[in-house]
């Protein structure tokens, strides 16, 4: 942009109205410069989810609109499987469960010939994918119960640290949606306390939660197992993981959950599968502006294709059925298509 | 303070100290001033117990301290009935229940002529204090499961802005204890996330922990029954409360609670009865410096004097036993005693 002011032709009133002209210019430009370079969505494309997430915000924190929420009570909640993390081929608390099982069966040598650990010791993964629901639950029982808390947290904070995904060989860590992420830094920027509502184990995504979303413990709310108070052999109070399941959160158990966990309604809430629809029902029956939104895995190339929904392959880990998807779009929520709604997936692209 | 400063008895040099001894008079009455004005817990008698809060509070926040943590791992842990505030002669959540039986009976008149509902409807004082503990159960059932969360949440709003004490005619929520306001206070001034852990009524309680304790609901961990989630006859989710118990936040549950709903171990943690036992133990377990503190009830003229530890009078509610005391002496918990160490009691004194 440039100026060129010939002061003869200017009289006192046009020469003040121009200064005032020109002090504008800078601060526009600055003001445009700050947008630019502040724009707290860069990894999303412009687009209808972009624009909702961005209303929601502006709606509910500037005072002066009609549905401005108290800061108290600006609670974001997001799935994580599928949400904001990959989450296939397998969830990855299956792959700790799985790969622990080699060391539980060391401690616990009288598994090793018993089904379902012998086929997992085999490492054959044909033999592994058809393995039931009720040996998953086995495996699951005995390498996620019977250890203090502390021991499993231990456990849980190695292997995240060194355990890889096998498609990209990076760890599960970084499989983390950078769209997601800076939606979460959105939020909390914008005085949302942000919460992570998954059906995997509580204690497990505590682990590494601060670390990777910014998302401390208290702010998880995920399947919980019973834990029961006793004191070590010597005397020392320890707390140690029971085969009892508290809360299951998943479907119905997730809006339970998050009344039993936050004790309030969300006004802005992320799932991608049917074990989201209930909290995003829930998300969406509270008075003033709500936002429910759902991830669609549609990009096979970056990352994976799955539905059955709008004839995506099916699949058993984070279904988005065709009647979630006319729900959504009969309710007013918005899908999210990773295809077209995100220019990057991962902070590593 | 006065100072005459005679010119003709000044050198340069003399002049230039004395200035600057000057220059240092009004800031070290300042600071002076300063401390006075801001004593963290002017309702608290110097001695072990307000010594013992102020020391933790500075080596945990002292980067320079080997035992500083974290502001994150800053987790502070209140018990509330005999803690935070008044729970004699009964709980106030069980005078709500009590209070509740008639309009309960109003919707089921089926209750009238049953007890233990004919005998709360009486009015009957005498009859009510012999009612058994099956019979409380009955009555707790019914007022506090079986309507939605959000009918919940209104009844308790309207009844605890109204119902009074019976010693003192004034409102439950001003019957709390000044001392423990000013104590949540300053540890939330020095990063510390405060929490209720309560055996009382975790949605109770959250209806008035922020505007009463400056805490929000989801820093309330107390008692939790299940809700059940469904749609009302006009398609919107509701959460019902069931006659489920998910929780029972006393004893072994408050550590229990605490690793379900934080997820991390107190720093310091506050109690006043056998039911905060555990959490003491456990907080006081971890490592580096922790605090582990009982309020003792030994001001029968201000407030109420009961134990039975130390002699006081026995009591069904807020037990504290000879044993618990020995226990706190034994590992270096903090008893606070009410008659000695509290300056000012409730706010309105």
């Amino acid at each position: 942009m440039k100026l060129i002011i010939r002061s003869s032709a200017i009289s006192r009133r046009n020469l003040l109205s121009t200064l005032a002209a020109l002090a504008a210019v800078p601060s526009l430009l600055l003001f445009t410069d700050a947008q630019a370079q502040t724009d707290p969505l860069p990894s999303w494309n412009n687009g209808p989810a972009k624009q909702a997430i961005i209303e929601l915000v502006k709606v509910t924190t500037d005072k002066a609109s009609p549905n401005f929420v108290a800061p108290e009570a600006r609670i974001a909640t997001l799935d994580q499987d599928g949400t904001t993390w990959v989450s296939h081929p397998m969830y990855t608390q299956v792959m700790y469960c799985l790969e622990r099982v080699p060391a539980v069966v060391a401690k616990k040598p009288e598994l090793k010939n018993v089904e379902p650990f012998k086929t997992v010791l085999s490492g054959n993964r044909e033999a592994m994918a058809k393995l039931s629901m009720k040996d998953l639950e086995k495996i699951l029982a005995v390498t996620l119960t019977g250890m203090t808390v502390d021991e499993f947290r231990a456990e849980v904070t190695k292997w995240i640290a060194t355990a890889k995904h096998p498609r990209w060989d990076r760890l599960y860590t970084e499989l983390t949606y950078q769209p997601m992420l800076e939606v979460m830094r959105y939020l909390r920027a914008n005085g949302y306390k942000t919460y992570i509502v998954t059906g995997g184990g509580q204690d497990f995504v505590r682990v590494y939660s601060e670390r990777v979303y910014g998302i401390p413990p208290e702010q998880v709310v995920g399947t919980a197992g019973g834990v029961k108070y006793g004191y070590d052999t010597s005397g020392k109070p320890i707390l140690t993981k029971e085969p009892k399941l508290l809360l299951n959160d998943n479907n119905t158990g997730k809006p339970e959950g998050i009344h039993l966990m936050i004790g309030a309604r969300p006004i802005i809430a992320f799932g991608n599968s049917t074990g989201d629809r209930q909290m995003l029902e829930y998300t969406k029956a509270g008075d003033g502006a709500r936002l429910a939104l759902l991830v669609l895995h549609d990009d096979a190339q970056r990352e994976y294709a799955y539905g059955p929904a709008q004839g995506l392959p099916d699949t058993k880990v984070g279904t988005f059925t065709q009647a979630l998807y006319d729900e959504a779009k009969k309710d007013g929520w918005i899908v999210i298509s990773m295809r077209n709604d995100w220019k990057r997936i991962f902070a590593f692209e």
